[in-house]
């Protein structure tokens, strides 16, 4: 297989070159996302796949000051979520659908489990890709914030998220303040299997992460943590099993909550 | 807020018109897909947003006939899963990066359970919806399968998945041998959110469903199934509490057994 090339990038149609173009972008400008590029961005975000046409997300759209406020400490204080223009938060919702169930005297307690669930969150992170690829041919940036399902509780309870809403993706969105490089990933021959799983010897592990772990930005990321590799800046630094399980615990609660767990 | 316009579709660029035209197409031409055509949607779904760029997913290319057969049970022997040059199966993978913690002397326990799971559902699902709007700016088309989740014990079984490794998207993709009439979505005001969460009233959900349920489409569907409405449809048909909790049952057994639930 041919890996890794991306170099035909003249040849490549706007789409493509949209999709290879993306970097997260954590500095926004001062400008404005108009009612006109919001719009656009949202009715691509609900023009995508969806379990049985039920379209089971909802989308809420944060521009306001004062929430963006409310919402900052949930996500970290992190600056791209208090100065980004726009925060679109994407829910897996059976909420709506239930509603409608129950105004037409159809059942409304099939869909409170974990199969349910994921026609949701699929549903909820088709949509939330199809506005990130929007956004981008737009000329906005945006960054993914993991605080959403960290903090899911507290979300929740600030957007007022009713039974059977949870939100599973976060999007901040602004014009690019900066034109970061783009980040290096792992060959694609890492990620594709061809017609069954090929599981990872060491020696394919070491091949597979070896441009990584020898680049510029994997040494300066060491040197800042003082660690021998960017496997324990990971477990020991960034997502510590302790944090991990506190968070993990923080979710099936919430979970289970909204509705989602009856059969667990 | 201005509704449901794609009234602009001239002034659109080339991505969005891309995401605008999406259809699920069920029927496909004899023609294959080139290993040029699939390397570009590889790429292009290798591209997204990552958590902590951990690039948490794999992706299953199924392109041998055998396989096909092997696979078609499990998709309820679905013509678009037999007769497609091209499925992907996108999973939930923490296995190569714990792999690559093992080889590199960091915990290899930190990420079993819901939180990690999470991340690993929206790489997966990121870079599946960057796929379809790649295969689409490319000429294809293509249709979600949800039995991956269904019959997900299977599908670990015949791709070989190991633990924490999940299927959690399905994608069959081909020329299309059909151009279906697009169908009919809620209107945008019915998945926006502004600030906050508003809750739906019965008058909503009237008013909101209403296009759909007076389509040509709803009414075929009504006298199929000799029901009074589309709810019932979902709720006595397609979809029901008890299918769903059977199917519920065999998710959540796969994710205890792939190493998800360590915390539930």
């Amino acid at each position: 297989m041919i890996l890794n090339s991306f170099k035909h990038y003249k040849q490549m149609n706007d789409t493509l070159k949209t999709i290879h173009n993306h970097v997260s972008i954590r500095q926004f400008t001062d400008q404005k996302i108009s009612e006109e590029v919001l719009q656009q961005i949202l009715e691509a975000a609900c023009n995508g796949s969806t379990m049985g046409n039920m379209q089971l997300f909802s989308i809420v759209v944060t521009e306001d000051e004062a929430m963006k406020q409310k919402l900052a400490p949930f996500h970290f204080n992190q600056p791209m979520a208090t100065k980004a223009p726009l925060i679109l938060t994407f829910c897996a919702d059976f909420n709506r659908f239930n509603r409608y169930c129950a105004c037409r005297q159809a059942d409304t307690e099939a869909y409170s489990n974990m199969q349910s669930y994921h026609w949701a969150v699929i549903d909820a992170l088709i949509a939330a890709q199809n506005a990130c690829v929007a956004a981008e041919s737009l000329g906005l940036g945006l960054c993914w914030l993991g605080t959403i399902t960290y903090n899911v509780d507290k979300f929740i309870e600030t957007l007022r998220l009713p039974k059977h809403v949870i939100p599973v993706a976060c999007i901040t969105m602004g014009y690019p303040a900066c034109q970061p490089e783009k980040t290096l990933k792992l060959p694609l021959e890492a990620m594709v299997h061809r017609e069954t799983y090929h599981d990872y010897s060491p020696v394919d592990i070491n091949r597979l992460y070896a441009e990584k772990e020898t680049s510029e930005e994997t040494r300066q990321i060491l040197a800042e943590n003082q660690l021998d590799n960017l496997a324990q800046v990971f477990t020991q630094r960034r997502y510590t099993k302790k944090d991990n399980e506190t968070f993990a615990k923080v979710l099936t609660d919430a979970l289970r909550r909204q509705g989602f767990l009856s059969d667990l």
